[in-house]
């Protein structure tokens, strides 16, 4: 077999490679049922038995109270982005957005169109390099919505922010969600396209309160109301059947690791050898402020856009692939996910001090 | 491994073996990438070579004429059934539907919010056992919808419907897209779920005319529109990789039987043993009208619930998975998309006699 080569992609991203092996071995038949795990209908026992286990799996690894519902829709988080105020948010309401990146400005986005929208918070003005300390809530907002990391420009969420009382918090959770524990209960929604930590493209968790669920209007299609998939537990229509039993299989994954403390354990001492390189460089330097910093995705650059190119050719050349800088920032990104190994961070340190040494 | 057993399920459905084998060998690795099919980067080279060859393919395998595009969503058919209203129809104008079966049904109840709708045919008069041969169009619709296939009801259209001219006829081709030749340019817009004949679930496929794209309305979120779709060639956000490699697998193995033409031959002579032997048994009839029958979904029934029980049972237990009828119709239907196997037809035939049989 081909040697598996350093992935930083941001999304889709790597998988931890017993999940790969054991999907490929239930590609033909899962398990003694003569019939691969792609072609299970959606109804039979197979399946319901997969499904059942990713639901109860992903409950028991975040401590997801019973009045939350555990969803697996399709779309994305660009499809949440206007299910979350179509079934939330009402003319003559106000939902407040705090905006930290390109995602969250394309979330508030979407939600003109419903209702009222207030940016509450905003790094916009050094470029999203950090996480505001403050936010200006207006008065009983439907909603406060937020990304909890900003996989374009490197910066995460210490801490949840803090929300007026008994107005529902609603995260974008895509790009580090399961990274580290989470209270649910504090929120109102969390959704995440699987692509990053929890699976393949194709498939959506949402995480929603039973109360919120009941509330949506009822004069949306059916298929973009919570309701419809709640009710019929995301088979209203097909699921994404493979995408389902995939992110079953890293809940698992993740459970073998000792649950999201010990994840985030493995995350922070993954990250701190570059983050820690970055400090003393005198060629790299990271571009998220100390504080905000994102432990899945780690941005830098050189300063010097012709030397940042040649990095990441020479990087590439020496198997080190993905780590292009999003189009819309440049420089560099290192997407180390939940399931990147440490060893590859770990590598790239050691080519960056030695490219620097060469380049210096 | 485990012997593969024969499997009817409606959908998800049975896939070629081959084209399982090889999404085998490329999890751990897409080719000598050194980064799986599932891991890598809907913007990497490698996922777009795969992207163009399936796009290519498509176009080559249903001769896709260049004034159409070829878009991969999400969100299964049902997802179309909202879409197409909020992209074709405004208030004030008709929409009609030829409603044969369950699915359409659901069709045209999704688009009243959007406009009018006119029901031009229905065979719900018999239980959708028929394909209505005349229909009463509206003056000027703004589109003709019709599910080419019932999976259901067992039931097919032979021919497309004869529409007025310059309407666009808008198709559900879900459960025998590419199942025979199709003449793209009678239409505006073909839709299908992968979960049947093109690949697993969580990915549609949506051929659609460059002018209906261009006239949809630009108040309605970007996710929904098709123009954002085809102006960024289905990556507006990150889409279901898997799923469209899954499908470019599925594309090239239809090529390798020789295209279209070759997989009705193939198809034909794959369901005619099965109702051959429905029109002489004493025991078992087919529940669709001679002439209405289709080629992917043969419905039966004993005519006794009992009896039809103990057939199932029996058949499960040698190997014969899926030939439970919907919940909403009873008795037995048998799945017989392209890649099932003509073998598998002729020995569920040879099952059948037996059964008759003993039990006769």
């Amino acid at each position: 077999m081909t040697e598996r080569i350093h992935n930083f992609s941001a999304g889709p991203a790597v998988l931890p490679v017993e999940v790969l092996e054991e999907a490929k071995e239930n590609l033909l038949s899962l398990g003694n049922s003569g019939i691969g795990i792609l072609e299970h209908s959606h109804r039979g026992s197979a399946f319901l038995a997969v499904y059942n286990q990713t639901v109860a799996d992903c409950r028991k690894l975040a401590g997801i109270p019973d009045n939350y519902h555990v969803l697996f829709l399709q779309g994305g988080a660009s499809s949440q982005f206007f299910m979350v105020p179509m079934n939330l948010l009402s003319k003559g309401q106000t939902a407040d957005y705090l905006v930290t990146g390109s995602w969250s400005k394309k979330a508030v986005e979407q939600a003109q169109r419903f209702g009222t929208t207030h940016v509450a918070a905003s790094s916009k003005d050094r470029n999203f390099c950090y996480i505001p300390k403050d936010a200006s809530y207006s008065d009983a907002p439907a909603y406060v919505h937020f990304t909890s990391n900003n996989t374009i420009f490197g910066t995460q969420w210490a801490a949840d922010p803090q929300v007026p009382s008994g107005v529902p918090l609603v995260c974008d959770a895509s790009s580090d969600i399961f990274s580290r524990p989470i209270d649910v209960q504090k929120y109102g929604l969390i959704y995440a396209g699987a692509q990053k930590n929890l699976g393949p493209s194709g498939v959506t968790l949402v995480i929603i309160r039973d109360d919120l669920v009941k509330a949506g209007p009822l004069d949306i299609p059916e298929m973009l109301q919570y309701r419809t998939h709640a009710e019929n537990e995301s088979a209203y229509n097909t699921p994404p059947t493979f995408g389902i039993y995939l992110m079953g299989l890293v809940f698992k994954w993740m459970l073998k690791q000792g649950g999201l403390a010990e994840v985030q354990k493995m995350n922070e001492a993954k990250a701190k050898p570059l983050y820690d390189f970055l400090k003393q460089s005198s060629m790299f330097r990271g571009t998220a402020d100390p504080g905000s910093e994102s432990l899945m995705n780690v941005t830098f650059v050189t300063g010097d856009e012709t030397l940042d190119k040649r990095f990441i050719a020479a990087a590439k050349e020496a198997g080190f692939d993905g780590l292009k800088g999003h189009r819309s920032v440049g420089g560099m990104r290192a997407s180390i996910y939940n399931a990147f190994p440490a060893a590859g961070v770990q590598a790239l340190v050691d080519f960056m001090r030695n490219f620097e040494a060469s380049n210096g």
